[in-house]
């Protein structure tokens, strides 16, 4: 073949698999209904998926307040959930309903959206950096007018649902760095805030801004797009949530056979592990319970390991511990991308996710299934450092 | 439903798709060939899947020195592979296909895997920070002991796959962190280095130490287990691979359609808004490759992000432009886990990378692809900086 | 002796002094002129200071636009300043020397203050994370009431130059965790905002907040007290400051014997080596020069490590290399403190530095300096890496 | 004056005092001491100091075992000091005598030196990733070589205190860099490792390599020379030092005013604040004793910042309450540099830490200060937390 087929017709499509040999099953699904999703379309892939359950939470449901975007809580609700997990990874689905089950006798999650913001940071480089500075000085005065601007333009590329809401400059040598801070509605909204944010960069910096820069970078590296950092963090990408819930002495014992003391032991040397390795995150294994909840319900997955940055911590309370974990960025969609998909919609369907003003509460399911994993992967490592466990299994042949 | 129901018998399976109301494609799955790969299956999920090449590259052929494990290198050979990428971002196969295309117009890729090491990070919590230093002390004149000691067990929760390489300790107050450093053979290897390091742990440590520890935990953080961190991103976890091409002007004018100029600004602004944002990773958008190949071929989700770990860097040399990647711990395997289910097997097979003796060419395939990706977005980011890039897709109605 | 005295009357000391068998030249000088500046005093330490000049630079004149507290630049002037530096560190302030004469052969340094903000990190621990965040969002919408309660407040603990100007929450499971930002006039401001803040906690937030927190921490080291830390990095604490240069071809290979290539080659490889080894900074020696500075002119050295936190760029331009440093948060003061004692006081009169109105100004020479030491020293690793410099220096015996 | 005088001599002295308008105190010190420890030398700054005690505690005896330089613990002793206070900070050496006292009340301090290793990280640029790796491998191979032939040079520049300990490369593209791990004797070494580092750099690595490196650039940033890094933090740089205690209810609650509970508490809490706020280090504030030692005694005040990197944790155990900090690179001296001035050597005196052999005690002394001073300055923390504490401060009309 001389030149790789690039379309997606019946035709090109047939091509590659010949060309490639490949026949049998990772040819025989429909591609059809993905002809859009991406370019060289070849073949299907496959991954298996289980649904735990019961998943007890209380839900916030939210707005985002106009015109500023601020959210707001609006109600709290109880409900029980049934998750979809696509993985392959034995005894992850079971640790999770493990940890579903105990906190369902503890009384069950509680869930909160803290913050709605996503983030695409431009770059303008300048001939110095006083020249940035000025440039930083006159964009932070210009805020209402950009957004002004923005919102009166009919330019067809521009996404309506992206709505400009904060700005904030950076500035590093000839630098001036701008994080354009976004709302995108139920989308994840990368594509949207990339076609918005060149169109200010374009249409309006380079326009109308007192020093010319030398050159616009629509992204260099200080937005945290599908990469953990610091900012990311602490000042989030998508949606901020908090899962929390009070397990108590007794669930903790009988369903996942350990003790509030050992949990707590456990967390106290899991955060030090994490300072003493550098991690920016402190959770023992919320990426598993993410991935798995992202490849069912066709999220971006190269929003793993962004989405799971997370920040655990456990306390001793009243009535047991308190335990939570706080996502500051979670990438979901309801609308969108791969959410539209066959498979992925039905996924989400069943989570009551499907579609407009569903993201909230997307949000804080994956939020509470990532707890319940973090649970009882906790659990799993304080029984295992007890010597009776040891010998059980030891004499048993192997702990699995 | 009473309770619900955990295991994949058929029956079990379909009372789970019927209480859940599923009918439809993702039951028409056969779920027999994943019956033991994970628990309460119910269903499937499909990502489409498109294959994209030519992608010309000279590999390393590696192999494990005994007894000590120090990687060599036993040859060097070009080759040509199509890569499949499982994903529904639009745009993503076409950047990775022109970036690929650049490569190739340059000479080729050229990758190096640097080691090959996986830690299972334990904790041992003493009374004291004396005793932990004590252990720490004894554990570390301990090294080749409990190396012997391992190599003879014949308990049938031993895998002789995972062998032991180094031993670290780090004490921070009372409690000892010892990383154990593995080579396990052709799989990611999580779970042999778990079941090895608990035995090691319980039946060695905690057996004969000089201080009894108050407390073993199996992992403490320290290790990265899907979780980055400096410690990660220094030592590495899984294969250390670098991939890099010297682009020619010629290439990066008509492929990529921008200048060598311009790529290197863009490296340096990039950088620097790396730091500024305190990512421990240098690099555009890597875990956007990594989670495609790693959907196609069966590995674990929930390592895209520390697998996605980078350090890329560019400089002018004779001939046009030096560009690398450098993955300190890419967690890839050719055999085990999901490597052996269907579709995921088929595309491991496309890449000559299915089974034993296959996962350092996997390795750099995956990291070849990574900087292919690379390379287009960083050329892209250069283009849509131009006045000119600007004016025709705005006259043009929208940039896609 | 029963009881170690802690007064500082003449008989303390003298007890003291003699209790430790302590004469000659550490018991020499007056002690009296310090007998407030801490307990327990017994002598004196002495280290030598150099001045170092001519520093040819372009001051920014500052001011805060109140009621908001932005920084507002009112004017720009040319200077030259000849500054002290105390230390102990051969070859020091020659290096400081030779990097300022290239400046001022390149035309001086150009500096800029961005902000003024420092920030006293409380936390409230709450009965859970939802008590928490009700905790965040009321303080959130408090924030003109705060300020209004505390501008009206006449406790004589509160002080006046204090002057609270945003507040930022962060819950972290049952934590809300509340950052207090100030500007503190001319005074670095640790001790009056420890007041105002502890005020604000006591007085205001747990009489009034509509959940009573368990607790109330007054720092709970989000604030960056002494401590570097990411927030730091790239929020600041302190005044953020640029300071700029353009160097030209003739200054740098005739003062400093190297090329603009050669310090463009290093900033690359330096940038890349601490990303490599997880600096949160990226400067070769900033801590050296600002040690110097904060001893000579009575700053606290206890804020030396986060003072020196700095990101340092280089860029060729049209003319030369433009070369820059931003340090995020210089803690400096021209009143209060040990700015206020004797040897500190005419160091800072030389700067035309001492007394209220100055900080700004003394900021600014700070970072020109600091800048100075950069460049020569990038420049010696410069020149270093040549065979000529080798052969010469070997040949000769030995390199200082 | 047409030109900066910049000899030591008396009449350059007087000129540049002279030409500033320098008289009275600043100058009156006799400057002759101290005219080999700087350029440019003019006059004096003075830091008074308090001496504060008695601090008890049990020491470690440390050798290095020759031929691979291990630290090897050769006896532990009791013994009481009074550490010297250089600062000007009201409070401060209060809190940390406070802080002593509960620890002797409490049994005293216990203190370890676990590592003692410096290191100079030089970076070859190759032409290509392929040439770094291959130069890499070389030296990884090369490592006894070089140690044998360093220690037969007799080049006059070579320091024979510093031994070459370990070599490690890192990778990043075409850049190999090299960490040269030392062991300096009883000094820093910053110096002598630098000319070591020099003469393997350009005498061996430039000269043998199978590749020639096109630039060998003497410190590129990966070693922690004066700036915080996470490889510091965990690898150290200098003396790895913990100090240790185990605080009694009793002491606590009559020395420091409050709990065991409490204090456990607030480490939780600002352990979790480091962490939300990007600190490597975990402490609340050790860069203050650790300054003030440093002045005292003639040590580096530009490394304040990274020798004051500290990881603290607390821990209820039998008896009261564990509390730690690993100080990972305490970079202190007894012989050279400022250790050997006047005042300097008097205040080494009085803890019997003047010269050769002193200086893993010194470090030990270090340690143990820096934990008094946390210890109140938690307490403090704690204390003021209470509402009582507040109204009888409140009432009374200021907190200081």
């Amino acid at each position: 073949m001389r030149k790789w087929p690039r379309k997606n017709d019946p035709e090109s499509i047939e091509a590659r698999q010949e060309a490639l040999g490949l026949d049998g099953e990772v040819t025989a699904i429909d591609l059809e209904p993905f002809a859009r999703a991406q370019e060289m379309l070849t073949g299907a892939a496959v991954i298996p998926v289980s649904v735990v359950g019961p998943i007890e939470l209380e839900l916030g449901a939210y707005e985002l307040r106009e015109p500023a975007g601020q959210l707001e809580e609006t109600g709290r609700a109880k409900e029980t959930v049934f998750v979809p997990l696509a993985h392959t990874e034995g005894g992850l689905s079971a640790s999770l309903y493990r940890g579903a089950r105990a906190v369902a006798e503890s009384g069950g999650f509680r869930t909160f959206v803290l913050a709605d913001r996503i983030t695409r940071a431009s770059c303008f480089v300048c001939g110095s950096a006083a020249e940035a500075i000025e440039l930083s000085r006159w964009l932070e005065g210009e805020e209402d007018a950009i957004r002004a601007w923005l919102e009166e333009q009919d330019d067809p590329s521009l996404s309506k649902f992206a709505r400009l809401r904060e700005v904030k400059t950076h500035v590093v040598g000839p630098m001036c760095h701008v994080l354009w801070r976004w709302t995108t509605g139920d989308a994840v909204g990368a594509n949207m805030m990339t076609r918005n944010s060149y169109l200010l960069n374009m249409g309006y910096v380079m326009e109308r801004a007192p020093v010319k820069p030398q050159r616009a970078i629509l992204e260099a590296n200080m937005g945290g797009d599908k990469k953990p950092s610091f900012e990311y963090f602490q000042s989030g990408h998508g949606k901020t949530v908090i899962a929390e819930t009070t397990l108590t002495e007794e669930a903790v014992r009988r369903v996942l056979r350990t003790s509030l003391d050992d949990l707590q032991e456990l967390a106290w040397a899991g955060t030090h592990g994490a300072i003493a390795s550098g991690m920016q995150s402190v959770a023992f294994t919320p990426a598993s319970a993410i991935a798995a909840m992202f490849a069912a319900t066709g999220q971006d997955l190269g929003m793993v390991g962004t989405s799971s940055m997370a920040h655990g911590a456990a306390r001793r309370v009243e009535g047991g511990l308190d335990v939570s974990i706080r996502l500051p960025g979670l990438e979901v969609a309801t609308v969108g991308g791969g959410t539209t998909l066959p498979y992925a919609r039905t996924w989400l369907e069943l989570l009551a996710c499907a579609g407009a003003g569903k993201v909230y509460r997307f949000a804080q399911i994956v939020a509470a299934a990532t707890l319940a994993l973090e649970i009882s992967a906790s659990a799993a490592m304080a029984t295992a450092g007890s010597a009776e466990f040891f010998r059980a299994h030891h004499e048993r042949g192997g702990l699995r």
